[in-house]
């Protein structure tokens, strides 16, 4: 047995354990390495990570001073250079982060019930999210153009209740969102890189198809769907139906193909079943062919679904290639060039290079699959996800190892065909236990090799004790030199799974609402009926026994209306309110005392919730949102008679 | 008219500019100075920050290199120093930020819908939070023993539906909701200091007394009410009936009294109304006095609430003293010496300073209210809240102008007595209008003068555009030196209004849940009837047609049950779940797809949700929360018959 082989052995045995091995070869001693310096080269302590999280400082030299590092301070006034798209985890929101500075500039609502926002509750919110109030986001994409960000859109997953949403980059608030049939979990998702195109969705649980209780424990009539949306229409266009759990999802830079990581290829519904192959699969499908099946009708449904679905359950067939790749892979990721595919084997210390150009022959059955596999070099243990600085290198996160493992992908490459070259370049210790890692760019063509975040899922004792509910830990390193310097722990809230970093110049919101979105035609069409100028007009209009319907517009520091008078116990209320105000910054919001109903109204917006007016008597609603000298003020009274 | 008269009345003119006004006295000239210096001592562009709002940077030296400056940056790895408790504003929860770092720790959901936690879905906070999912939090305290923190709760309010909420610290969770009977816009609320006793409420809105609908649109019947709740049992005590508007609130160090800022003395209901009076009034609350006409049932009751209410209507009482305060007032600060309170004029330029030590003097009718007042400074156009660094020195927000001015107390006080001395030591601007500002520990005896915090309400273009929805900017001063320097923009969400800032030293959560909260009585009476041990058991147990009950353990990456059969659709399914593991930071959670249902389990801790079993079908549920490397396959299946 090599010694790589023995190392190899050993990981896969201990992978449980929550310590890392120190295994024989210098691959798997990851853990006696301190901080992050190039391998068996740099002394203990002279990186910025130490790994042992006494959270006693770093030791070593603070960043500050290190030699041509970047500098992650931003100071006051300055504004960062990128932008971070978080997935906001089960809080089921995204947010913004500036990059290097790591400051939460935003949250933006999106499966979640947001009580300042007033999400979830207003009435095109409410209706779009069918009124539930739970999201599980793992990852946020942007459209491209030619395999880079075109700065339109940002699209985001929700496992728990399996669909796909759109926020608009204009304004950045959400515009739209889909429900993937016959699915669960909704878990990787990935846009075309050529042009805003189709956004395809891996579901992770296999489930009967259809799903209506004809069939409960019967693991071998369970199935899973990739699914494909318009990134455009946000309409749901096709299925594949595959055996196996899909996990992450990536695309190629062509449009050719989008990918999916299967993990239990076993088709096993309980834990011991899903680890029992030693090699699980990378999913191709080829698009061009499922193309062609659903035009040619050559489709099937599912229940009462109208989604046309192509059935790809047979071994071998046109449309999905199975590559054998490392025991239950995780992430799929694209190198900037388009050229490689890299699979990370959760289960296994490797990574599987997969050449993308091989892949056609493949399909035409030219070659064997495995034969696009050019490369699978040792990692670390528990590697995850893999991003890329542009300059040939990638940089997998290693889950046990609790490290940034940064590696050389054509040294891989050649280590593979049996060269003896060394294709590791250096770990970086990170705190602990990361998931994906990203680096500024890395999705794209564009890839500047600057930052990379490294969303650690335990923070444990790296800031003040919270309780027992504790932060993630977002960590940010330095990448622009050959060593990797650790420069910043970000703690987060429950539990971003990814982020994609931008550079600023790509994205251009307004600061004034465009009333551009979907939901300003509900606005247009109510006041339509109504005869209302929303910028102009306030009115109360009764529009039925229990109906009221208020326009109401805002200027600081006054409300239109400062009295709503004529309104019965039990009257069902509309409020609709626009802001006059065209001030960057200046948002108002409604309020209204003892009725659970808040809202903001931003710049030149509209916004509008409906609620059951309570027991008799006077309530207040109040512009919740400091909008001048005189907000506190900025007030009136709603008048609630006995019916 | 002298030089001092013509700046205030030039203020009071020019109260409602947007932009400062650049009074004939320096007092007034703050915009025309460059960052934070000693006034007309330091050249344009030495202090950190412009005023000028580029985002282009901040001109002058770097913090770092800055004389004598503390250090804000918190080094990977390194604690932070102080535990900052930041309101949520309208997203209805509380922060835990670090100080100075700034980052974020921690959000703790209250009065919000909390999508990852369930919180507000969950069994126990639905049934306290009685279904509402809006909270508009502004002020955060906590509470006190002999005049410091004594680590032990966090109280909050909610001005959108009247309710104060505590937080406990030893796991940070919210452990009590009460409603403030008879009352609406819960503003200004304050703990008493001298140890862990009555936390007052000030109702903002005035309203009829009883709110029955018997009386409408006549406000010469609305009143305020002053509520003592229990800071221990978070029972409501009694209440006190007054005319006008409360907003602030404070208390002294002796337990004497509590003081409400009440700037609406004119009953007026709309804002023209409002501002008529050149001064309005402190209240000082007579406790004692209160307490014993409680005792005495010298009460009255407002409409069916139980709750003894002291009418202290009449112009002259001795449960309440008036003292005429600068135009209506808005903060009401105590020193850390507890022999001042600071009241801060919003709509004049000026602050009011109170001897506490006379008040009693007032109340016994030795002196008139009016001659507790010691100092009167100008301080600039629309000052709104005040804090203190223990060197006698108060650090007052102005929100027109957006600066932070700093002036000695003693030197104000003097001034006033008629001496020729200047008692502003200098001012920092800051982006933009500042609302509530405070410093480390300054609400205690133990004023430290190290960080302050400027809660600003504009970011304008001070960080990457985010689109017209933007964030507030909350930012850090170093207060150390003479010369305040800003060191940290910090972008926060939906409008944070207030914060405490607190010695790490003094807070001592577990990592551990260590089951002492409220709710988990409610867990151990359904075991104990059910015959389960919650650590331990796993059992579904049907308790009725259409109601299932399921305990459920589970430990890293399992959880007990794999599978739920037996469930009916419209089932009513409790799911009550208990994490066994006890390794720090390693929460689990329940997630179910396509039900809407999300809640986390932290290390020994127990959550429970219940929910409606959706359509015939296979579901599965899963750990939302990276616990394992096998995490992912930590999941099982939840079975729908028909019914």
């Amino acid at each position: 047995m090599s010694k790589n082989e023995e190392a190899k052995n050993a990981g896969r045995r201990n992978f449980l354990r929550t310590s890392g091995v120190l295994g024989a070869s210098g691959v798997l001693g990851a853990t006696a390495l301190a901080g992050c310096g190039s391998q068996n080269q740099d002394p203990p302590g002279t990186g910025s990570g130490t790994g042992t999280g006494t959270g006693s400082g770093t030791g070593g030299t603070p960043p500050e001073t290190a030699p041509a590092g970047l500098n992650p301070h931003v100071e006051p006034g300055q504004l960062d250079e990128y932008y971070g798209f978080w997935s906001g985890g089960q809080s089921g929101e995204i947010r913004i982060l500036g990059v290097p500075s790591m400051r939460e500039l935003k949250r933006i609502p999106v499966f979640n019930r947001e009580s300042a926002t007033g999400h979830g509750a207003t009435d095109w919110t409410k209706q779009v999210m069918g009124g539930m109030h739970v999201g599980d986001t793992h990852h946020v994409h942007l459209s491209y153009n030619d395999g880079t960000y075109d700065g339109r859109y940002i699209y985001v997953n929700d496992k728990a209740n399996a669909r796909l949403a759109r926020v608009r980059c204009d304004v950045m608030e959400m515009d739209a969102m889909v429900e993937i049939p016959n699915s669960q979990g909704t878990h990787g998702i990935f846009p075309q890189r050529h042009r805003t195109g189709l956004v395809f969705c891996n579901s992770e649980f296999q489930i009967p198809t259809p799903n209506d209780g004809s069939v409960l424990d019967d693991p071998t009539q369970y199935y899973g769907l990739h699914t494909a949306v318009d990134g455009e229409t946000m309409e749901v266009r096709w299925q594949v139906k595959v055996p196996g759990n899909m996990d992450l999802a990536a695309t190629d830079y062509q449009g050719n193909y989008s990918f999916a990581t299967c993990y239990n290829s076993e088709r096993g519904v309980h834990l011991e079943e899903m680890m029992s192959a030693e090699r699980d699969w990378l999913y191709v499908f080829n698009l061009a062919e499922i193309q062609r099946a659903v035009d040619a009708g050559q489709t099937i449904r599912i229940g009462s679904s109208p989604v046309p679905v192509v059935d790809a359950t047979a071994d071998t067939n046109p449309f999905v290639m199975r590559i054998p790749v490392a025991k239950s892979p995780h992430g799929v990721n694209i190198d900037p060039t388009g050229h490689y595919a890299v699979v990370a084997g959760k289960l296994s210390p490797t990574g599987t290079v997969v050449d993308i150009t091989k892949i056609a022959d493949a399909f035409a059955g030219r070659i064997e699959p495995r034969e696009c596999v050019v490369a699978e070099p040792e990692l670390g243990l528990g590697p995850l996800h893999t991003a890329f600085d542009g300059r040939g290198n990638a940089y997998t996160s290693i889950f046990i190892d609790s490290n940034i493992t940064k590696w050389n992908i054509e040294n891989a490459i050649r280590a593979h065909a049996g060269e003896q070259v060394e294709y590791i370049v250096n770990r970086c210790d990170v705190q602990y236990q990361v998931g994906h890692t990203n680096a500024s760019m890395s999705e794209t063509r564009e890839a500047d090799g600057r930052w990379l975040i490294a969303l650690c899922k335990f923070s444990k004792d790296r800031f003040l004790n919270v309780g027992p509910h504790k932060p993630e830990n977002d960590q940010l390193i330095d990448i622009s030199g050959e060593t990797m310097r650790l420069v910043h722990d970000g703690p987060t809230f429950s539990e971003p799974h990814d982020c994609v970093v931008v550079r600023a110049d790509l994205i251009h919101p307004t600061s004034i609402q465009n009333r551009e979105a979907a939901r300003f035609r509900l606005y247009e069409q109510w006041a339509q009926e109504d005869g209302i100028n929303l910028l102009e007009d306030s009115r109360i209009i009764r529009k039925g026994p229990q109906d009221v319907r208020i326009y109401m517009t805002s200027r600081a520091p006054n409300f239109a209306l400062t009295e709503i008078p004529g309104i019965k116990t039990g009257d069902r209320v509309q409020i609709i309110c626009t802001n006059q105000d065209d001030v960057e910054d200046l948002s108002h919001g409604f309020c209204l005392s003892r009725h659970d109903v808040c809202m903001v109204v931003n710049p030149r917006d509209t916004n509008s919730i409906t609620f059951t007016a309570g027991a008799p008597g006077v309530y207040w609603y109040y512009c919740p949102w400091f909008c001048h000298a005189l907000h506190l003020e900025m007030r009136g009274r709603f008048f609630v008679e006995p019916r």
